[in-house]
């Protein structure tokens, strides 16, 4: 059982579920409050977890949606606060994990839960929240570790929440809560995993010790992505995954790139609701291309950690992997048309990602990369 | 200036000093207590730090000796409580670090100060110290980030001291501080972090942000040390081995192996004062040649990371470079001869670093290391 404490402390393997009691006494939590979601509930993963409690939570809010909502957190909060819970479980993907973190929020901190957002500069007002800890059940998103939650405000404004206090206390990841994700939902969830490792890598911020772990992390998805796709009862493949999925979030403290930048902007489409890791999948070929020339070392050490040859092609690996994996080939194959570029370019432009992207992006290179992807 | 946030927070870049009231401040820290050495205090480095804070701290303790002893310990603590300091600074190499820590657990915690020590399971009574911030002055001990001090007790005994708490709670690693140190002492303290990378590597605990952070570490110190020792007056050489240290403690978070049980034990023999980095890098060889085919795919990684070819000769690569830094070339070299070893070998099988070795290590194997190595 690998035991890690950089950022969160984290129980790491097979049947580490059954740790969550020791987990939660570490944590000083007696009445847990779990946060999940309807596709959890049904599929007797959540089952699982409250059979490893052992004892009854205090209460549990399985009503997460696929974008979490302030109505939605507000809504778990209540019932948290009614329940007298002393702490929270977060059981799930992204979703869930973030839910949960905007429920620790707003059980914690006084006034609108507007003014602790990102673009509100409310990292100042953040301050500790009740013990969290993130049992995932996707291999992507990295939530676990990751000192950031997205949720949908009520006035329709998509907020990015981060501070240190949103890092989960405690993290439990287990592979065998990932054995029945169909392929599309693997193969997605794992270029997400993928894309935070690289564009880790890229950022120029300097972090040493996180640029080795997106390049492990980079490694690890490039290895076995593909095999948990094809079988998603390859156990190793899905340990290394997961492996690769917490890996990407300890790398993405050094910051993350025009990927993530984009694809948080096209994410805010409505209409289309777009997967976050299929389109970082779709982006990052051509977000790695425009990026070329201008980051040789950092090319050289992906090439290597992804056993290209010394001269190999980067974004195209990344492509072929795609098309391997049999996810999209553009954004035009989402559905993603020039009619909904206007909108979503001052936000791509405006995202925190963008800070920290391998070169500078402005609206005109941005207009690049969307053309490129689309 | 790269800000680090796994285990220590840490501010790690040139002029990275002139950070150290910022850091203080935000540690809550408001009368320091600082603990160095004479050789610092005569050779400048105390009164750049004094300068750095600006307002005198609450106390200086400069006779910690070359390996700390309880008694040094226990006069600085008193010396802490006298001031009313609320926080100590350590600057230095590993003996003041060590020291530091060693006061931080004397003011803090009641009853014997053995009781503490890791050979009685001490570990479970240690609670939080005094905010201590670590500014260290070599590359290589990496105490800086280490959960870890070594202290010789009244009675004789050399104990280790181990618990979460004892990890700075900050770093400011100034590459400056280190540009003034000799030849001699660059290799072997370089050579130290390159045993905590390699040996942190092949321990079989699994760790993956842990190895892959060491794996870096190995790299750069291969492709820097000699230089730094070159010329110690090569910034780029000295930034980089600062990191290698750095990232060597963060990864030995996954544990030592026997190069470390067999350096400990020959440590503490009284009438040499052997230097741990030295010993560390005399032995490393003859360990990794008796691991050898018990692990092939972390020295494949090694190979890799060290810029061998992969059928390169590991151990002939690591005895290649000692001979470059003009380290001895065995334990006899340095002094040590067989009638050191019965009072010494118990002590190698049942240090802390022998449980996680590569491979298990009893008596008769530490009999072949010694004899090869001496």
């Amino acid at each position: 059982m690998a035991q890690m404490n950089y950022l969160t402390q984290c129980t790491f393997d097979f049947g580490a579920l059954a740790q969550t009691p020791r987990v939660l006494k570490g944590l000083g939590v007696a009445r847990p409050f779990v946060v999940t979601d309807p596709g959890l509930k049904a599929n007797g993963l959540l089952d699982r977890l409250l059979a490893a409690l052992g004892e009854a939570p205090a209460g549990v809010y399985a009503d997460t949606p696929a974008n979490p909502t302030e109505s939605a957190s507000a809504a778990a909060a209540a019932q948290y606060r009614d329940t007298r819970a002393d702490g929270i479980v977060a059981l799930g993907g992204g979703s869930s994990m973030d839910l949960a973190k905007a429920v620790g929020l707003m059980v914690s901190h006084e006034g609108p839960f507007e003014r602790l957002g990102a673009t509100q500069r409310g990292m100042r007002f953040i301050t500790k929240i009740p013990p969290l800890l993130a049992v995932p059940t996707t291999a992507g998103t990295g939530s676990e570790v990751s000192p950031g939650a997205v949720v949908i405000l009520d006035n329709g404004r998509k907020e990015t929440f981060v501070s240190p206090y949103l890092v989960p206390a405690a993290a439990i990841c287990d592979p065998d809560l990932t054995l029945g994700l169909p392929p599309l939902l693997t193969a997605a969830t794992g270029m997400d995993a993928m894309t935070h490792c690289i564009e880790a890598v890229l950022t120029p911020v300097v972090h040493p010790p996180a640029e080795a772990i997106g390049l492990d992390g980079a490694e690890r998805a490039m290895t076995w992505l593909e095999r948990a796709v094809k079988d998603g009862g390859d156990r190793d493949a899905r340990w290394h995954m997961m492996m690769a999925s917490f890996e990407g979030a300890l790398a993405f403290a050094k910051g993350l790139g025009a990927v993530h930048g984009l694809s948080h902007a096209l994410g805010r489409i409505q209409d289309l609701k777009l997967h976050h890791g299929t389109l970082n999948a779709v982006i990052l070929p051509h977000s790695l291309a425009m990026i070329g020339d201008a980051a040789p070392e950092k090319f050289a050490r992906l090439r290597r950690a992804l056993g290209l040859a010394p001269n190999g092609d980067l974004p195209q690996a990344i492509a072929d992997l795609n098309a391997r994996l049999k996810l999209p080939g553009s954004l035009s194959a989402m559905g993603v048309t020039e009619a909904h570029w206007p909108a979503a370019r001052d936000y791509a432009v405006s995202d925190l990602a963008t800070l920290s992207n391998a070169v500078p992006f402005d609206s005109e290179k941005y207009d690049a990369l969307f053309r490129r992807a689309l």
